[in-house]
């Protein structure tokens, strides 16, 4: 069925501004990830952008809100991963654990700036979406902790360790990723993602 | 054998000059966590201390100094343990490996603030400050690097995965607790440092 011209026009419109919110994102990754966000200025990222600083003020209030949009953007990545790891229901517990591992540092290998900004700047954010940030990561959180209690249930697993603590273990293995991967190693993105997988899934204990 | 008087006077001189060293390290630490390096004065500091900002100059040049001393006196801790692990010959790869994780996961979990300090400010040193701190770390990847081949070489771990990723995989366990263990949890230090131990050694495939 052919698309009415108003719909067309409309889907165009939507094309050209979520496109240019992402140069806008990119923009601002890029001069956070170079100066720092606290040092950089709402006038940097214009200048990134080739536009004046009154033009970017069409998009946000105050530099924070660059940030904010910046971690919101990194989550609804992440959760991407989460969803279809949770949607595929022919998966076994630890074969989730596994995938949704190996897609995480992927994606952090894949997105090394934002994942920086992330980790190093998200306290900076007023409190109010500092929280809200932090509970977005408590699903993941959850989410880990849910396999492996599935898994030990289906006897795949020892029980011999504190399910939050290793939930975190598998966050410490696939987080820290971003602080020691340099891109120009002998190591490829998808050989490092899939030896962590490996690793988080034997340290949990999976017989 | 009695110390000779003048040998006593000047242990106590040197006693009271460590002492004092680590009491400006002690408000530094409890500063630069505060309100962050970056926007943290050397007059804090010396607020901090009850003393005026140029007593405080009589021990640093910069306000750097408080940051590199602090980065280079965790340093002392976490080799101290490398040290010791290393020197026991009793204990097998494996054995060093569990103990070294526990026991720096303890440290970390015992010195939140200025673990916190140094993966977040570390790169606010100076160039070569900072390759001087990177470079102390490299001893300890080397070392788990070590324990890893040999545990395989003797038979105890399996060689499927790479030994580097693996050894980054064992820093992210430890290091990551900084993160997000809170003292006033259900579990104690002593629980997640044995946990994320049991969690290392499994992850590295110990038959």
């Amino acid at each position: 069925m052919a698309t009415a011209p108003s719909t067309k026009a409309k889907q165009r419109t939507e094309r050209s501004a979520r496109k240019r919110d992402a140069e806008v994102l990119d923009a601002a990754a890029r001069i956070f990830a170079r100066q720092g966000y606290a040092s950089a200025s709402v006038q940097d990222v214009a200048d990134e952008l080739g536009i004046l600083k009154g033009s970017l003020y069409h998009y946000i209030k105050t530099k924070e809100d660059l940030l904010f949009w910046l971690l919101e953007d990194v989550h609804a990545g992440v959760e991407a991963i989460l969803h279809e790891v949770e949607a595929d229901e022919e998966l076994t517990p630890v074969e989730r654990i596994e995938l949704y591992v190996r897609r995480q540092v992927l994606f952090n290998l894949e997105n090394l700036e934002r994942i920086s900004i992330y980790y190093r700047d998200m306290e900076r954010l007023s409190a109010g979406r500092r929280s809200e940030i932090v509970s977005r990561h408590k699903t993941h959180e959850r989410f880990i902790e849910r396999q492996i209690r599935a898994a030990r249930e289906a006897g795949l697993a020892d029980d011999g360790v504190d399910p939050t603590v290793l939930a975190n273990c598998v966050f410490g293995t696939l987080i820290w990723t971003y602080r020691w991967y340099k891109p120009d190693r002998r190591l490829s993105r998808e050989a490092v993602a899939e030896n962590c997988a490996k690793y988080a899934v034997a340290g949990i204990g999976i017989r």
